[in-house]
């Protein structure tokens, strides 16, 4: 969920540092642009946007000498059939051609001696088209006399028979299965190495991996990630639901439409989003928001009232959106940062939502009404906090805006199992579609704060085991798909067990490192087989600091300390800059007793990164056959897209 | 498969370091121990020994001051019914008293200190025994005076119905899901983030996740992971098909019949083994190997040839056996290290066994012959060094023991195809079971020799692929179950890529982190989209040593300096001691212009370690719907008796 380094949205010259090359601009290689761009899926009537570039590099190792070409065309074929002029396949008035330019480092020895490239766009861009037919598509830009960029698009088969009546979409964001691994040690009790219990997880019935890599890196962040597990097209790191162009407007690029809009704008179905991040975060935004830039936090939050405002677009109401992010909504006059400086609780209490902004207002909510749950400024407490370490909950993170404490948060279970009250009793016969979010598994993990990380996977398990037990109490288990899923990974494992008494009595860091047990040294998980913590929730520790702790944890970093105990004042900070700078060092105060380990990662990073791993996909239910074995993210879309039957064959 | 300690079985006294806490025997918390333990699963009719302990610890915490019961008693009861002293309900003599005594230390406390706390002995061991009627078993040990220790078995259900005339168990030693990953990322080419082609493990039908834990740490080796697939008991580390007692035998523990010994007995099937590992390595030794030292190497090759010769057990015929390890078989005038000093090509050949050592002579053998194929000594030749790296096959590794180098060495394709042309050739109606093992996957993430590691990864997907069509043009495909799996993880991962010529060009270690690139700067593969390299084999990388690498690794290492670069003149030695010590610092001629990192293991390691992650499992064929979702390693083995119908309701 984490954003590294987004880009300067209002800036005239956009610096694209993307890829490893520091290429021009993902998924373009030549001169020419077309986005969506060769090898792009399409369910047939989706909605997208088309955006051609033609790019004059005026220096570097691309300069050609061209003048830059504004008179480039446009043209879309059925393979085997007649290439027309995209005005006329789409019955669209020619659009404008638009100009700009912007620079990019060619490699990191042109970024150190500062010589960036520059480069002169001509684009236009189609808006909201689709295409009915299944099959192949050749999309032909022809530029500079002669050079021509051609996009094979393939639209699937039509699907409009609906197999579920509502599908629950559940994100562990950045869990891996080496994750659910180590939550299984820590929360279930196991007898001579049988688990007397185990997730909710390893009980689904289908199993599969996705793959998710971005279009232009193969590593992703969330939204990008998420945006082709909404849209089915992949794109590029920042983006949500539309492919990156060059130009410095982070609202003007080729949108796709997501599941949620298409299944509203074709059933009539209903929308809820629950996440524990701040809810303009990515994986949230990624239901309904179109841009380039996630980190336009209240522009998102507008789109969940008002639907995307510079172009006609699907407009879906949400029926509940719940989560963290209070500044987004209550005013600057509080503290807010909130799109045009409005107080989003009045704008949507104007129109008719329902505001609740504690966990006793979620218990007591109306299940009948639009609902718009906000529960703290920022991402919400983590479960550890929640239900161990309480008093770290007093900090001026009050939803109101009133600086006060937010110490009557809901977990993800209460929002979640609401969420669904409230999409039953409203949805009728058209269904609905949920995405429930456990979003500081990653925001953990990239702190390398691994108990809370792993404390926040046992939350997503026992939400979806007691989501189970609800839609089976109310009879809807049976019409509901449930797909659990992560948006990509982190590099995290166990290699064994940290003697932590023994670690903490030694006085030399190589000496320290006796205290790792592994293979038979590595013993049984103490976390569960010893202390006598206990809480209204099943299958979490009963000691989160004993004796013997994990040895456990990310493969790149930046500098830092481990002593792998559980951080009892809160999540970690792993590392620390110099006054002023953004040189990182391990934080003196964390990690106390502990190894003192060098990084690897470039030192102005703080905290851990995404990693490159397939991510695993647990689903149940009807449809849940579409989900087994090794796939690509966008098959995540297409397969609910199909499971709703929302392929359309005409307009 | 790397085994850390393994245990000193001459000597009077074991010093039994396991478990995190030091436990004094793995599985029996408690002064008395029923082996199998509870919760111990058994097949109907699959032969196991029993054994018992008394303890009388003589000193430390669990001193009670009570002399050492010779007289405890042992009964079975079916689950309801009346208990029955063992001797009763298995129909065999009382056993004599053995008695024994060994040491362990409380803590790594107590070894510094060097205070061990001894314990005396009294056991008794009841051998070759079964339970044939499906359901819930107590088995109660009585000792001390009214102490009990009860342990429930469970006989699975009957399964006699085949359902697969063959089986094909492909085993990537420590492959992760994380790793198959980045494997594809190398070998296989995408477009747009739409890969063009896919590894042949993900076009498998169904898809599993097994937890591979042992009994009694939460971090299995090779050999306890190895026993638990073929036999349905968890165990100890470095246990083949026992559990630990605690006697100083290494052959005296009590035995579990594995699948291949099941298989041959009850159905005549044949058997095959194939690893590019020495072949008395832990995986392919528990085909049908039972000893609790995998160190014995000499005797687990004769085992291969004579079976078990200690006590009455199922004795298996192996058609074809295929690897390196020519050293437990070249006679000691020679420099081997074999059994009895015998030479195992001569006893192989005694029992009409075909000789063959070297890819030619593999190429050319008859198919109708038992057949021993020995090709180097020590472990096989990487894909990398038989690929790419030629020159590093320049080493005494004839495997005649001539200290010539083995150039013509197999793949394990090669080897792998031969192997089924054998086994149908004589198996006939019978059917196979062959066990197919890429060995060096793991052995080179120890040697942190990420690339040989990912080739090794590479050439076992190439080797299914070419399975499946040698299996579809004998038309034999329908016929059998193909299962591809790991038998434990490494925690290893890819986060982003590394710009070789920039980390090269900086003076500075923490200048170098910045050719580091995460998210957008990790851009593209170079390994399939640079360089010229072409094989016979399909779907390897086109270039192994690109300007931009992948920034890859493992989460717990020994000191060491990475450049991220292959490492051309041979596997990686990542670490290297001072002179006459076991304190391991960053080898100085590895990793030429890398960074420098300290490690987090103990100092003696050398080498990476194993993981706690569940590992995928892939089926295809008769009985591929047993193996999806996520479950125990037991059930790998469960699964695949079930499919050859070996569970049987009487003797």
């Amino acid at each position: 969920m984490r954003c590294t380094c987004s880009i300067s949205v209002a800036a005239a010259l956009v610096v694209g540092v993307s890829a490893q090359t520091f290429r021009r601009l993902g998924a373009c290689p030549t001169l020419g642009c077309v986005f969506p761009p060769d090898q792009a899926d399409f369910l047939a009537g989706q909605y997208f946007d088309i955006r051609l570039e033609v790019h004059q590099p005026t220096n570097g190792s691309e300069f050609i000498g061209l003048p830059l070409d504004e008179r480039f065309t446009f043209t879309v074929a059925k393979k085997g059939g007649a290439a027309k002029a995209a005005t006329e396949y789409f019955k669209l008035e020619e659009p404008k051609v638009e100009k700009w330019n912007f620079t990019y480092y060619e490699d990191l020895f042109a970024r150190d001696a500062k010589k960036p490239s520059l480069v002169n766009v001509a684009a236009k861009a189609y808006r909201r088209v689709a295409l009915y037919e299944p099959g192949e598509y050749v999309a032909t830009l022809s530029y500079n006399n002669g050079s021509k960029t051609e996009a094979t698009w393939l639209v699937r088969d039509l699907a409009e028979e609906r197999k579920a009546k509502n599908i629950i979409f559940f994100i562990g964001d950045g869990m891996t299965t080496n994750m659910i691994t180590a939550a299984r040690l820590i929360g279930h009790k196991s007898i001579n190495g049988k688990y007397q219990t185990t997730m909710a997880m390893d009980k689904f019935p289908v199993l599969g991996h996705q793959m998710t890599h971005s279009i232009d890196s193969f590593i992703t962040d969330s939204a990008n990630s998420a945006a082709a597990l909404n849209t089915g097209h992949k794109s590029t790191v920042n983006c949500l639901n539309v492919y990156a162009d060059s130009s410095p407007n982070a609202f003007d690029d080729p949108k796709v439409e997501t599941i949620a809009e298409m299944f509203h704008r074709l059933t009539g179905g209903h929308i809820g989003i629950v996440s524990t991040a701040y809810i303009a975060d990515a994986t949230p935004a990624a239901l309904v928001a179109h841009t380039r830039a996630r980190s336009q936090y209240g522009a998102i939050v507008d789109t969940f009232l008002n639907g995307v405002q510079n172009y006609t677009w699907t407009k879906v109401p949400i029926d509940v959106i719940f989560g963290g992010g209070a500044e987004q909504f209550y005013p600057p006059s509080l503290g807010g940062v909130t799109y045009q400086g409005k107080d989003y609780y009045a704008e949507f209490a104007k129109q008719s939502y329902q505001i609740i902004q504690n966990r006793t207002a979620l218990l007591a909510a109306k299940a009948t009404e639009k609902t718009l749950g906000i529960f703290t400024t920022s991402n919400m407490a983590k479960w550890l906090d929640r239900n161990v370490y309480r008093q770290n909950l007093n900090q001026s993170l009050s939803p109101t805006g009133d600086k006060k404490p937010a110490l009557d948060q809901p977990g993800l279970k209460e929002m979640t199992l609401k969420a669904i009250d409230i999409l039953q009793a409203r949805s009728g016969e058209q269904g609905y579609l949920l995405m429930s979010e456990a979003a500081s598994i990653d925001k953990m993990m990239h702190a390398l704060d691994y108990d809370r990380a792993l404390g926040e996977l046992l939350e997503l398990d026992d939400t979806i085991k007691a989501t189970i037990a609800h839609l089976n109490s109310t009879n809807t288990l049976k019409e509901t798909l449930i797909l659990v899923t992560a948006d990509h990974g982190h590099g995290f494992d166990v290699m064994g067990s940290v003697d932590t008494q023994y670690l903490a009595a030694q006085n030399v860091d190589r000496k320290k490192r006796d205290a790792v047990g592994t293979y038979e040294q590595s013993g049984l998980s103490q976390y569960i087989n010893t202390g006598n913590l206990s809480y209204t929730d099943s299958n979490f520790p009963s000691n989160w600091d004993p004796r013997y702790t994990l040895f456990q944890g990310l493969m790149a970093d930046p500098d830092r300390r481990e002593n792998w105990s559980v951080h009892k004042s809160g999540p970690r900070t792993p590392a620390k800059a110099a006054n002023g700078t953004n040189d990182y060092y391990a934080n003196p105060s964390d990690g106390a007793g502990g190894i003192l380990l060098n990084g690897t990662l470039p030192v102005e990073n703080d905290q851990g990164v995404h990693s490159l791993t397939d991510v695993p996909v647990f689903a149940m239910g009807p449809c849940q056959e579409f989900f087994g074995g090794v796939y690509n993210s966008p098959d995540i879309f297409f397969g609910m897209a199909k499971c709703f039957g929302l392929a359309r064959g005409s307009p």
